[in-house]
């Protein structure tokens, strides 16, 4: 960032680059709560006739990339390759890191000035580019909290939430 | 907000208006998770050896107003009706709502300048005012997703995360 950037930076609650870094860092948390999973509890265990972790993170891939996709491109997303469940914990991993990629070259293609533009994602949901990345970062931290109940109802310590790194 | 605002708004990632929105309409989703609990469980129900909901929300109390408060005044913030812990769900929810309060309060007080002013808050985690805010919602998201396992884990359904009414 030059001197100007930093300038305008001040008067900004936040910046795309700082937006991005926030949401990445909460996407290596998930990712490590996916890795602390034992591989059948990953997907078989529920609590309360929940979805096991496995099913969260399923919405959370189907979310991530396509959403950014469709944001940055203004056309619906297929769902193809999202559609499918992944069978291991490594693949679900693969496809975690796929999703980051995908999500860090969409933002590569946002301006300062795309987060007030009016969507209407997935052709159902109203909102701004803005409301909708808050909606999929808040839903991540959501369904990943769950996560975290899951693992200490197994005796699991979950990675620290405040560990971004 | 007039035509001028309007503008500016277009060019920022998100607005503080927005932002203090974004954060109320996950406070009002909290506060119906507290109301949903049944008096006896959101003191005593556990999974895995966490915390009841009560204590988690006691940690939300601690932080939201007294956070706020720290960052406009720039002055640590004595812990004195904070600390203790209420004894009804009647009392959390007053508290709450107080809370409520003081965020809005001390949010009239920023200015968009401030977002990026570094502090070190409760005299010990460092970052800035937006950091600062965002770990504040980030946490109560967090814990939050904690009560709806709770509740679905005694049969209750939590109200829904996405409905911020």
């Amino acid at each position: 960032m030059n001197h100007s950037d930093t300038q305008t930076a001040q008067k900004q609650v936040i910046t795309p680059g700082e937006l991005l870094e926030h949401w990445l860092g909460h996407r290596r948390v998930t990712r490590k709560v996916i890795q602390v999973f034992p591989e059948k509890e990953f997907f078989e265990y529920c609590i309360g006739g929940m979805r096991p972790f496995s099913k969260m993170v399923l919405e959370l891939l189907r979310i991530a990339g396509p959403g950014m996709k469709e944001i940055v491109s203004g056309k619906m997303t297929e769902y193809k390759e999202e559609a499918t469940e992944p069978e291991s914990k490594e693949e679900f991993l693969r496809r975690w890191d796929l999703a980051t990629g995908q999500v860090q070259t969409c933002w590569s293609e946002l301006e300062a000035g795309d987060f007030h533009r009016k969507i209407k994602l997935f052709g159902q949901y109203e909102g701004t580019v803005i409301s909708s990345i808050q909606y999929f970062i808040d839903n991540e931290i959501h369904h990943r909290a769950q996560g975290y109940v899951y693992l200490r109802a197994l005796g699991i310590e979950p990675p620290a939430f405040y560990d971004r790194s």
